[in-house]
């Protein structure tokens, strides 16, 4: 079975399930006083200077664990949106963590307001920019779309938002973006960032938010008072340093032969959506009159695994970033093509495949 | 070293880990709509029955797993209080994790009241039934204290409280109550209940809360609407299997002998909180006079780790619950024994050997 949906999850790696099984020797509570313990509490707090030294973290910034990237989103909103007459600014294009999140407060009479999207599903920033105001508290942008693989220049974004007012927010949901963008968090310089473990071939269960502000965060999850008040639970120790391994090993690759090789073997009626400006390894395709999810069977019973999108998504029985970027009679044709460990060769495989699979299809409905 | 911490954590069984490493090959994300997913998918649903058989759940029920206690717990009381005219109680002796909590909707102006404790630890129920009223509209009580072990009539509490005002909600924590007490949620006949992996030899980072209405849950992380739409985020399947796994393997053990060792083999002048009513394998003691977390340092140097109380009150650098039940004089000097694999012989050494060391602590600041 050759994987073609990194996007939605990855293998743990050999490497990283060895550091989870040798970790869970040290299973002392952190936060308990005797030295067994304590020495487990220094090795985490490694960790987490770790991530700051990896990721260029700001002086004074941190990381917490948390047991959910929906967690790690739902925690920037809960500790940013307090203010009734304050505005707070979303893509359109954010993962349904953020986006169902923002839809609460809507809800609930705070003023949300989302932007549009380029063809891509980048962030129009002219648009973006246009909405921030002196009112501005907040504003989420997820740096690689989970659909399209699109890249928000964040950095840039962020320095627009702040010479507009500097008092804003910023918050990126980076879950896509580590390990396919080297990212420097001080050149960034947002105040929040989001990332994950299980999506870079790291354990499940175990997710990192960046806090450029602990002064600034109002904690989330109460209780016990772990991870310096910030995040109350008791430390996952082996999955954490599981997720260590999973960033030790990442590597940039160029993937841009891969991609190539999937499209020039590619035809029919389809719109590529991740056309430009896209990361390589994420392209999401939509067929015109055909089934997505149809396509993604077929073409499994041929040995490949494909996306029709986030499986965050699954639920709503349409693709919600894909719809707002294609014609109507090409939303329900939507696939995700994502990879890291395949080869050129299978690529073009897939290519030759999923044409065929699409034309089949054709042909059955004619019938 | 002999590990007297288990109210604290346990180390994952070796079966338990085994089922994490093995289920890891099931990496693909449970949300995804192809076969290889949707058959991960169908095998969490088994756990989840499974759990429902296993803890007696009602008819409709559902268990969902967070990604810790905290976690669930916040759960509930986000779900549950949401009005300024209606009251919520709770006992004095919850986990900090519902208590922080509750403290903090205290200050946002909600109705919160605090039961008082017996001596044990337990709740006082002629209190707490006097404090239902027809206002009342949540009551949580932990199942078994995680600092005495005293044992809550949650059944009873329950008859009580619903014989008073059906309409009212009841949680139990039972994350020190699971492996102990034979578990029968018909029976309890609670609302919710909270059960925990780390502490029954299962993995970190996995928890399960117990919802007996789940329409009547209002979601705490919102999303991709995984698990019925009551928890997004993507599923921690390894550890939901090996948490299965730590769960068939649960036997209750009878530990009384055990108790009767340490505190037949101990002198000096100390109270004993956990006195009746209390299960065997969870032993809160102050000593008259010392530190508890001297005598917890000078005891590892020997070979026995014991514990202070709950790492999560060790910020507070004062024991919350023990300090509600002793005399002053003996706050300081609480410790706590807890245990599951230990011998007769080693509970009688460790009696000995905590004697001792309270002695060798007294001679030495009385120079």
């Amino acid at each position: 079975m050759l994987y073609f949906d990194n996007a939605s999850t990855t293998k743990i790696s050999k490497e990283a399930l060895e550091t989870y099984v040798s970790s869970s020797e040290y299973y002392f509570n952190p936060s308990a006083l005797y030295q067994s313990a304590t020495s487990v509490k220094q090795r985490l707090e490694q960790v987490r200077t770790f991530f700051i030294n990896k990721f260029k973290g700001k002086n004074k910034s941190t990381f917490i664990f948390t047991g959910s990237a929906t967690e790690a989103n739902n925690a920037v909103l809960h500790s940013c949106i307090t203010r009734m007459d304050k505005k707070y600014i979303f893509s359109a294009g954010e993962h349904s963590s953020i986006y169902e999140t923002a839809k609460k407060y809507k809800e609930q009479g705070y003023d949300i307001e989302f932007t549009k999207l380029n063809q891509n599903g980048s962030v129009d920033i002219d648009a973006l920019i246009d909405m921030v105001d002196d009112r501005t508290a907040l504003v989420s942008i997820i740096h690689v779309s989970n659909e399209t693989g699109a890249v928000n220049d964040i950095a840039e974004i962020v320095k627009m938002i702040k010479a507009k007012n500097p008092r804003v927010i910023v918050h990126s949901d980076g879950v896509q973006a580590v390990g396919k963008l080297d990212i420097n968090l001080k050149n960034i310089n947002v105040d929040y960032y989001t990332m994950s473990a299980h999506k870079i071939n790291g354990p499940k269960g175990i997710w990192a938010l960046y806090i450029a502000n602990p002064n600034k965060f109002k904690p989330f999850l109460l209780g016990g008072g772990q991870e310096m008040n910030l995040r109350s639970s008791t430390e996952n120790f082996p999955a954490i340093m599981a997720y260590k391994t999973a960033v030790e090993r990442l590597e940039f690759k160029d993937y841009s032969k891969h991609k190539l090789a999937i499209l020039d073997n590619l035809s029919g009626d389809y719109t590529l959506v991740s056309n430009e400006g896209c990361v390589d390894n994420i392209i999401s395709i939509c067929f015109k009159g055909v089934r997505g999810e149809t396509i993604e069977h077929m073409l499994e019973s041929k040995g490949y695994i494909i996306g029709t999108g986030s499986a965050c998504n699954s639920k709503a029985g349409h693709n919600r970033v894909v719809s707002q970027l294609v014609d109507r009679e090409y939303i329900e044709g939507a696939v995700r093509i994502s990879f890291a460990d395949v080869s050129i060769e299978d690529c073009v495989r897939l290519g030759h495949e999923l044409t065929q699979v699409v034309k089949e299809y054709r042909t059955r409905i004619k019938r």
